[in-house]
């Protein structure tokens, strides 16, 4: 490993065990002081950020992928606005989750802690440093980032600015920390710094989170591939099932909890198809249809390659299936565990789709768009969990903890018929 | 990877589709039915295991070792009971973790669901085999078990005693599936079958353990290594501190939660050391201590190893420290974030060093060895954690599921206004 990594990462991990004990309140004033100061120095984190616009437009760049890149004045009261957001969420750390006075007389509490030192790998809006920072130092962590390297001058800026204003405060200016470098190395040097950096999360596209996945020794939290479906079951409302899908695909679709599959009954087929790839065209949308979805009108054919994609763009794959059953099995074999909706109005088929589906969220007669922290009143996000172990579907601040048991005695010893306390015996 | 391999994981990820949706009744029945044919069939178990013996004897293996491989009749009945219990406890499937209605009439619910299929790799006794099946089983999970190779023919028939009784059942008998062939590749394969294997659990030694962590592309919850800490504060009741130490270290020096060093504050080193050096050598264990404790008395000179061992055995590391902070620093150089305890009178000290150490538990005036799921009420105990990720210390049932978000409406739609009802504006 690098020496110009080893000096962040041990830093990161020493502002780590100065930053855990701490509680809200110099926390919330450190997040306050970092908002005020992102607004102070607003011109130098443009300025720093006209660098990177002109490197990507001098290597061609997209208009659309540039206006990502760039920050204005506008944007970054909107980032700080966020930070103050963040500082007035409730504190994870701390929390009693369990706790209860055992037979013996210990009295067991588990309790929040942080999780220790995060690194967070993504692509894209130089926003997610600040936002990915904030969060981190709410629930007590210190934070790695590896961000895209076309925003690397804007990054650098943004980090600087945090930094010096934690500086001024209880909260070590350590915690934040850019991860030097602006090659694939730097990626890998965070994914072997098991026992430096206690967890990664990679945020960004799927090629990205698996080769984090495939070559991390760290813990990974996967985030944020979405293929998501609907499904429009026999018994469904026809037309509170087109409303469903067209606002679930095409209401925002680059984002992942956007709809990217349809699945309908067959025997809702010949009434649902035909006004779906109506409203669909309407909406701008192509439709990738399977044969028996070809019947009903004009479609691209769709290849097993439709069916896994994510397509983040006006385009959705289509098949008729034979039953619910069906709609799970293709679910299951092409999905990616985001967010699978069923439209119905019987309550057993409800019943039966929320418990066969094995997804991070399942919507009954709702859109897929929903499965978001801000939605289910999380105030933040750091991404969203596809994965099974720590934290499933949107996280907020609570999923960046861990926990610890404490227990507290008067001498409780443990012995082979059960507990003695030690002196009661003398 | 091989036919062999690919043809058990694959069985066992169809079983966990089926067995996921069942509740309690028809999984605590199977168990029912596993324990009264594991009696049934003892005889056979005996027999196969009489072949592990004969060939662990004949490799020279020491009799305590042979002792722990052993079934008899006795012991088979012993773990039939052991998968009653696990029958009588609740189950954690369907449990509603986190719930609400929101603003916009959705209403979110968080349910406790299995994991999937989960990998256990593990050492030494067979009746892990059979315990570790009954608490996947009641959580709902599919489980691939890889045990010892001199366990293989006891665990080739107490799986087949399983399967035979659960194929009677409701429960998919493909649910227990022993991982074929006795040579580290089908370890391996366990560790790289990431989308057929959600989590691998290793149980056993420090090095399986982190080759696991190391090769494995499956996430992994690791368990077990446990260099615990006794902290003799200088505010310590010096008797208090002697009986909670010599219980810790000496009452069961196998197992995890045993203590492996103590640390003693040099205002009460005086008093203290010499004490403890006379009960820890009539209770029969040898000291490695540093400089400042052998001023005290005879001991083995403490080198690096020493604190960094776990040495589960009649031997215990010793240091004097100059301040609960050095304490602290000790624990987090050497520990394993296990378990670590403080003696004190002190309500400052105990709230300082709970506070500052970061380990799975911390235990105040009480003995390391209550960090044990039965200890904790947990009624079934699969290993402890000493990971940050999902879990931390002993794992339960509920510590063998994931969540599943599950949100319900009539309609609702996302606009960049907010929640809008399908059908609404007809």
């Amino acid at each position: 490993m690098s020496e110009e990594f080893l000096k962040v990462a041990r830093a990161a991990r020493e502002a780590a065990a100065e930053l855990a004990p701490l509680p809200r309140a110099p926390k919330d004033r450190a997040l306050r002081a970092v908002a005020d100061a992102l607004e102070a120095h607003a011109a130098e984190i443009v300025e720093a950020n006209a660098e990177d616009v002109e490197r990507a437009r001098e290597q061609g760049t997209s208009e659309a992928m540039i206006d990502r890149l760039r920050l204005d004045e506008g944007r970054i009261r909107s980032v700080a606005d966020a930070v103050r957001q963040v500082a007035d969420l409730p504190d994870p750390v701390g929390e009693v989750v369990r706790g209860s006075t055992l037979p013996n007389g210990l009295e067991l509490r588990q309790l929040r802690v942080p999780l220790g030192v995060i690194g967070i790998i993504y692509e894209g809006r130089p926003n997610v440093t600040v936002d990915a920072a904030a969060l981190c130092l709410k629930s007590g962590n210190a934070v790695l980032l590896r961000g895209s390297s076309s925003a690397y001058s804007s990054n650098t800026a943004l980090v600087r600015v945090m930094q010096e204003a934690l500086a001024a405060t209880e909260v070590p200016a350590g915690a934040v920390q850019l991860v030097p470098g602006l090659t694939r190395e730097s990626v890998k040097e965070l994914m072997r710094a098991r026992g430096l950096v206690d967890v990664l999360i990679p945020r960004g596209g799927a090629s990205l989170i698996n080769s984090v996945v495939e070559e991390s020794t760290v813990p990974v939290i996967e985030t944020g591939v979405g293929n998501c479906h609907v499904y429009v079951d026999a018994e469904a409302d026809p037309r509170l099932a087109l409303e469903i899908l067209v606002n679930a695909k095409a209401q925002r679709p680059s984002v992942c909890n956007a709809a990217e599959t349809f699945l309908v009954h067959a025997d809702i087929a010949e009434t649902f198809v035909p006004m779906a790839l109506r409203a669909l065209e309407e909406a701008g949308v192509t439709v990738h249809g399977d044969d028996r979805i070809a019947r009903f009108g004009e479609v691209v054919p769709a290849t097993e390659d439709d069916f896994r994609a994510e397509y983040l763009s006006l385009d959705i794959a289509a098949a008729v299936v034979d039953s619910l059953e069906d709609a799970v099995a293709h679910i299951r074999a092409y999905g990616s565990g985001h967010t699978d909706a069923i439209v119905t109005r019987s309550q057993g088929a409800a019943r039966r789709f929320v418990s066969l589906v094995d997804s991070a969220a399942v919507a009954v007669n709702a859109s897929t768009r929903f499965t978001d922290g801000g939605e289910f009143g999380f105030g933040a996000e750091i991404g969203i969990s596809t994965q099974k172990l720590h934290a499933r579907g949107p996280m907020g601040l609570p999923e960046l903890t861990s926990t610890k048991w404490v227990y507290t005695g008067e001498g409780q010893l443990r012995t082979s018929e059960g507990t003695v306390i030690a002196g009661a015996g003398c």
